[in-house]
């Protein structure tokens, strides 16, 4: 695929002609020809460990979305098992995630209305087109479009998202009924109205539930540990608290008759088993209406998983590829359309627990859909006393780590573009909603970089004495020649910044008399645009009907091939064109400075 | 306004302090002051040349924006007078333009049908609306948006609208009949099956007109120097050449009856005078549905005045303020609605004649306004038996110019991604229709801009042996170090390529085993955004876990700046961040070259 001496970046590692095609495609298959016993024995037990996690979360998340218990179980089933073979990361879990289930609620409050059949279909047909998507952006290779979600904004968004969801759970929490689809102002605006109309045994199992699972984290591991129990025993220990919430959440919710007696919401029958294969609801409409919530739940699913597996991946030294990431990813939610399951994607905490538990590949993986589905085919039944507040005290404890605020305080003093666009994002999420604020935070930071690049730094440099550096005169002692002008130009020349390089460099040079020379150094230009052609080429002809000569120094080999065969190029000829400053300011001054070990040749490009 | 030692560019010339107010947006004025006797002429000179080229260009493109002849008159007379008072360039002759006015029909067509009344109020309501805007942008000074239109998509576009325009102008030189705001498809068909249907007589008029002009530039200039004319009067003498074939052709038609006996399109009665202010249009309904027309008729109005006013003024060394241009085009359209004029805007070609006809000052535009205002009061009678298709062929000569064939070459040799976004602009212009090909133009040349910096260029590098300079080790015989990477990254790192850099550099670090340094060479970063700075945060911490160090080299002023109060420097420490590549191999290896004055000590920044 490289030519000889190209020096071309290969940006997909897997995209390597020895690797067979079904290791590219089934990474895992390799991966199982090295597993030992004791491998298996670390991912059955991290596997184990992330089951016991999902089980409450995918309940929970399912009824996050808006969708009866049971998609989030089916999410977690056939699902990551596909992932497990396609995916090319060995610890990513992937599953039902929050963001992605308040995308869903978001997504189909104004298409199904209150017609839960609608909103199942609904969001079959958003798994389906979401993994449609993902596969397309693989095919095509169009990961780099996911790029425009900065890091400031994704933070901005799922910390708004968070709070969102926390806002939603809290009415759940306490049994106060707020309509599907409301905005975060309604549901303050109606907590703070009806809190009156509580009901308070749904508050006290949803409180007491938020405060067992805030204790069973750092409070309990350090109490067990203080008791002389392993520190990662204690750990594994602690994450099994929300299965035992659950438990003991059932047992006494069936013993008080939480239902009948007590009027609290409880999750109801949930069918046993896993339903078979399906894709009736293909024929179902509202796909086009549906596409551009598809489209951004597709896009934040993969960024989330890309993310937390190319962190994990590092750390062991192991590479993802990020098309086939896409792939993967896309065949996963389009198998888990068919399987009655919500749309899935890798989540963080869920995947970090998986790595910190020791799993190696994606056996792990497989183990915990396979503890999952025995749950489900043998343990539903026992939900049915389960109330609701549990799972959404669950589903609070688990966003409640999404918050960063630490990293709106950082960002605004680093970067005060960042934070605007972080800042109007989390805002965003909470005055006008999970989608367009999305849209509003991505376009304001791309407008924002844009406004930042079109005002280049441009400085004037001369040489730090007995050096071959040189340095902007406004921060260094330099030496200067009169009749010569040495430019550094601190951004590539395009399109967005062409009349604001122009109008400086106009000015610049109206402010120098007596011009003989005038020197661009492109040390920090590694692209020059048509637009930035032109304005050069418009720049030597000035300077030459005024008799200044211009030269270019520090040419970067990519520019310098494109720019080889045009006429700026023609009309510089080889002679005004320096592989260095120092060689431009040998040539046109009498300057040389004497201990210099490259004097001898006066060494040219291109 | 700036810091003392700050070497941030100021932006605007004219925003300085010192130039008293009255000047800044008054500029004539100042002009005014310095004039003589001699200057006077020669504005009064240049002035007479443009009128007697703006009369007829007038009338002509009124016709083509679709609105009665005398709109044009309106707008050459009292706009150009605000401009001049308020405008930077001194030689930008503005007025009616072929691209604005193809724009009003466009926009005017589903908005007034076939209601003449409404179709004048509407473009009365795009000059008030686009002035406006030129108006606020320029006090915000948001001038820095239109950098968002490339030169590749502004030269696509005009050659677009060229063609366009002719196309349908070819339909009134010969005496077809096309529906108001027809696509390019439904003229150019028309044009072939009604073929027989045209009138002879009225494409007489036209083709003739045509050939007179075309001979009047270049064939006519020749001949007459060949007579032993000066050069400079004989492009004076082709310069009245329109008016010459308009007054030819009023007197040929009416001397052969050509409305009734020979059915030929005329121009009708045309108003005598100049209408009084009236703001009446402000009460009427649609501003709210034209404004996204006016929004693209006021950037590209000043995209296209701005670039031929810095062109003329760069050549007398003379400076444009562009936000102060932005004011007084907006001043100048606010005013042409109020008089009863189309938008308006420096023309190039317009401006280009009164230039080599040697305007020193906005004089000269001051007695165009008075010429063309004597020709609205006196000689409007002449025009009634004016054939239209006359004024097509004017039309068709003028926007001929336009069409740039030759840049859709060179762009596509030079960029691929401009020359797709140029491409796409031209045939979306004839395709999807003027305003939707600027969309896509615009949107396109940023997608395809954001592509190209996703990849950026990272360079393994080395030194060139016996020199300080350091090259990449795919083109270069360098010299490296076993346990020393130094890494070039030739782009700024911000969120539209960290996913790329990061896996690059993950790459990398993995390709080189027995690592113990590790130099980022920032000569080519003059940005690194929050989501940059995490990535460096990252790739710090995964290095030091492996116990490989990482080194920062040649990292700009403005960067440092930033840089400097961040976790990663506090963990790099001053010591890890060297002024140059020179500095940090010197340190990190014992291979230091003995000839370097630069030894002696070791200057690190901060």
């Amino acid at each position: 695929m490289q030519k000889p001496g190209s020096d071309k970046p290969s940006n997909n590692t897997f995209n390597n002609n020895k690797i067979p095609s079904y290791q590219r495609y089934l990474p895992l298959l390799a991966d199982l020809k090295g597993i030992n016993g004791q491998h298996f024995g670390q991912d059955l037990l991290a596997g184990t460990i992330t089951a016991i996690l999902l089980v409450p979360q995918a309940l929970a998340y399912a009824l996050l979305a808006g969708l009866p218990p049971e998609v989030g179980l089916y999410a977690s089933v056939i699902p990551p098992i596909i992932y497990a073979f396609t995916g090319t990361s060995r610890t990513l879990a992937v599953g039902p995630v929050a963001v992605a289930a308040v995308m869903v609620a978001a997504a189909l409050a104004p298409y199904a209305g209150d017609d839960p059949a609608k909103y199942l279909t609904g969001a079959l047909i958003l798994s389906a087109l979401s993994g449609l998507i993902m596969l397309v952006m693989g095919l095509l290779r169009l990961g780099w479009l996911t790029n425009f979600i900065s890091h400031p904004v994704l933070t901005g968004f799922t910390t708004g998202a968070a709070i969102f969801i926390i806002g939603t759970q809290l009415a759940a929490l306490t049994g106060i009924t707020v309509p599907r689809g409301s905005s975060f102002a309604v549901v303050i605006d109606t907590l703070i109205i009806d809190i009156t109309n509580l009901n308070a045994a749904t508050a006290i199992f949803g409180i007491t539930t938020i405060v067992l699972l805030a204790m069973a984290r750092t409070p309990l591991v350090n109490f067990l540990s203080g008791l002389g129990i392993k520190k990662e025993t204690a750990t594994v220990l602690g994450r099994t608290a929300p299965l035992l919430v659950v438990v003991s959440a059932i047992i006494i919710a069936t013993g008080i008759g939480a239902k009948d007696a007590l009027n609290i919401a409880v999750v109801g029958t949930v069918p046993q088993g896993l339903p078979g294969l399906s894709i009736g609801f293909l024929q179902e409409p509202g796909w086009f209406e549906l596409l551009p919530s598809a489209v951004m739940i597709a896009v934040i699913g993969y960024v989330e998983s890309i993310s937390v597996a190319k962190v994990l991946a590092f750390r062991r030294r192991e590479r993802i590829d990020p098309d086939q990431e896409f792939r993967a990813l896309g065949l996963t939610n389009i198998v888990a359309s068919c399987a009655g399951a919500m749309p899935v994607a890798g989540g963080f905490s869920r995947s970090m627990v998986n790595f910190d538990a020791g799993a190696r590949t994606q056996m792990a993986a497989i183990f915990t859909a396979i503890l999952v589905g025995l749950a489900a085919f043998f343990f539903t039944g026992l939900l049915a006393n389960l109330p609701k507040s549990v799972l959404s005290a669950i589903i609070i404890v688990a966003v409640w780590q999404l918050i960063d605020f630490q990293s709106l305080k950082h960002t605004w003093r680093y970067d005060r573009g960042d934070g605007i666009a972080q800042a109007a994002t989390l805002f965003g999420v909470l005055a006008f909603g999970i989608e367009h604020a999305l849209m509003l935070g991505v376009s304001l930071a791309l407008i924002l970089f844009l406004y930042r690049t079109s005002r280049p730094h441009i400085a004037v440099i001369g040489r730090v004495p007995n050096t071959q550096h040189y340095r902007n005169i406004h921060r260094h002692e330099v030496q200067t020649w009169p009749s010569l002008l040495l430019v550094r130009i601190d951004e590539n020349i395009y399109f967005a910044n062409i009349p604001q390089v122009e109008t400086e460099l106009h000015n610049l040079l109206l402010a120098y008399d007596g011009l003989k020379d005038v020197v661009l150094v492109f040390s920090g230009v590694a692209y020059v645009d048509t637009s930035g052609l032109e304005l050069l080429e418009n720049i030597e002809e000035e300077l030459s009907t005024s008799g200044v000569q211009l030269h270019l120094a520090e040419v970067k080999g990519p520019v310098m091939d494109r720019l080889e065969n045009t006429t700026l190029c023609k009309r510089l000829g080889a002679e005004r064109v320096y592989l260095s400053i120092e060689h431009a300011v040998n040539e046109l001054t009498d300057s040389a400075i004497n201990s210099s070990a490259e004097n001898s040749g006066s060494r040219k490009m291109p």
